[in-house]
């Protein structure tokens, strides 16, 4: 049976507050609600295989032209359909990040290579020469999950006229962009035209605080690429409720400004309360915040009903990593407490 | 971009009939769309990735152990899934039938045998030598799609026997099992415990009519399988609303015996209006009618506002084949209406 190995399992630990997923803390629109509630009626009939008034809403949104992108069950179900498609011999993979890259990879009988971000889990320009033509595909993450770190979007363009060169698909996941101070400056999709081997993820998810109901996108200008991505996938992969909740999330320009405010504060409102305790904080630009601990660090929060992500199984990692996600105030305020409580305890 | 080459594609005939896809004609039960409506406002949460509630459900339902159970984002996921976990090498498939299953294998790289049903699209005991040693995998589907023919259970035994003697994988799909007059006589639920690799495929799409919120099943009792099949899959592939939507419908067991009752009945009908036209028809026992007709009758019931799925694209049918779904007697009556009008017109 399935094991549950990842962040956000309020369904074991339905008490606890879960700062183990990084979801907006807004919570969901009460427009996305609606609308998915709304289109509920019509499910009888299958979805549009084609997405069509969610593909004219994305691509004004972000800008780009509609054969551009292509939607998902989710962002994770892309990165599957993404290595379904390209079928990599060899990956390159600096760690530690989201373990969905390597999952996917490894269920396709790719070979991986990891790089080793050193020091303190910044990605430094030896990555330019790690980049060679024996690679098929390299995945970036930036904001990094877990660590929060962006990746300057100079260094970036570097990377993709590296991969360029040597022929290697890049994948760069900007699911957790939108809540740092200035993702216009960070996104790569104005690359996108150019380069035809670059391929940008991007979720509802997080944005919008809508996990539940599956939604991701992702963006390429390769239309014979996006064409055998849906090959592997099949027809009817983005619901109803999931294809009428992202029409109407689109439209929450000033819930999302409102958000990356509110996260803003509060990421340095939390960082500056963790550096108090006996924890080793890393500056996350992000919506969380990654830290190194005691090992039981988890078990402690838990009991105190509080639901953390202990970070011991990402590849780089080890056991005392661990990642919360930026809350509202109040419940930041309930964190402290329980993590001031934990360590007075242990003095 | 995606193509539309299903049937159900009601975005682009918003004023037609649907008679293209195969749903149940009663309409989504009040249940289901209440239980989806409430689970909305868990979204900003991810789906239980063990779906624990629907698996309980589940295995009540079907009286299947929980850890047979693997649930989809509709059973057309499971079959890409399956495909990717077994990596079949060569598969064998009878034609005409369902071409998901074709799509799946090519993706995967599989090479594929077509198994001709002859005459008249039944398949005949050719098949018991037509299974050997060579085959990784063969897919079948009782009753038919398109033709609505069922697989008599002492032949299908037979089949099971000879797949377990050559070491092929065999994947059962009774997606439209539920709606034949005697669902339980015709399962091969009952076999698998003793052949582990035997998978039947299960969907709620049609039996409460679903489709747009996605949802399917499969039971296999290979738990090593089943755990490669989820290596091949993200984790969150079973939405929040898919699942509360799952656990209300498995409650409406009076609504699916009216169903069967009203199709079985409608079936009749609309075979015996239908045979005083000009049209060759197929007895299907299912919740559809296979017919052959004139090469523009798609266009012409079209032009009428009817939507009937052309067939012509299915591996081993050409021009001319059609498929119709069984619905409430006045909508049957409307398409019947409209073939004799085509019909003395063209006479």
């Amino acid at each position: 049976m399935k094991q549950q190995v990842h962040g956000g399992d309020v369904y074991r630990h339905p008490n606890a507050i879960d700062f183990s997923s990084n979801i907006n803390p807004l919570g969901t629109p009460a427009s996305v609600i609606d609308a998915a509630t709304k289109s509920l009626k019509q499910i009888a009939h299958y979805p549009d295989i084609l997405y069509s008034e969610l593909r004219k809403s994305l691509s004004k949104y972000e800008g780009v032209l509609e054969n551009m992108i292509i939607c998902g069950n989710g962002a994770a179900e892309l990165i599957f359909s993404l290595v379904f498609a390209l079928k990599p011999k060899r990956a390159l993979i600096p760690i530690p990040t989201f373990a969905e890259y390597e999952q996917a990879l490894t269920a396709s009988g790719c070979e991986i290579s990891h790089y080793k971000m050193e020091p303190d889990f910044n990605l430094d320009i030896g990555i330019l020469e790690a980049i060679t033509p024996d690679y098929d595909v390299l995945f970036l993450c930036t904001p990094n999950n877990p660590t929060g770190f962006l990746i300057e979007p100079e260094f970036l363009q570097k990377i993709i006229k590296r991969c360029k060169t040597c022929g290697v698909f890049l994948v760069i996941d900007e699911c957790f962009l939108d809540f740092i101070p200035e993702p216009k400056a960070y996104t790569m999709i104005g690359a996108l035209a150019e380069n035809k081997r670059l391929f940008i993820l991007k979720a509802f998810t997080k944005r919008y605080a809508m996990a539940g109901i599956r939604l991701g996108y992702g963006l390429c200008s390769d239309q014979a690429f996006l064409g055998r991505m849906n090959q592997v996938t099949q027809p009817w992969n983005v619901s109803i409720p999931a294809q009428a909740a992202g029409v109407a999330a689109l439209k929450e320009t000033a819930y999302v400004e409102k958000a990356r405010q509110l996260i803003q504060k509060e990421n340095t409102f939390l960082k500056q309360a963790l550096k108090k305790l006996p924890l080793h904080i890393y500056d996350s630009q992000a919506n969380y915040i990654f830290l190194e601990g005691p090992a039981d660090l988890y078990e402690q929060c838990l009991t105190r009903g509080i639901l953390i992500r202990n970070c011991s199984n990402y590849p780089g990692l080890r056991q005392g990593f661990y990642r919360i996600a930026v809350r509202t105030h109040e419940e930041n305020k309930s964190l402290i407490r329980v993590l001031q409580q934990i360590f007075i305890k242990e003095e």
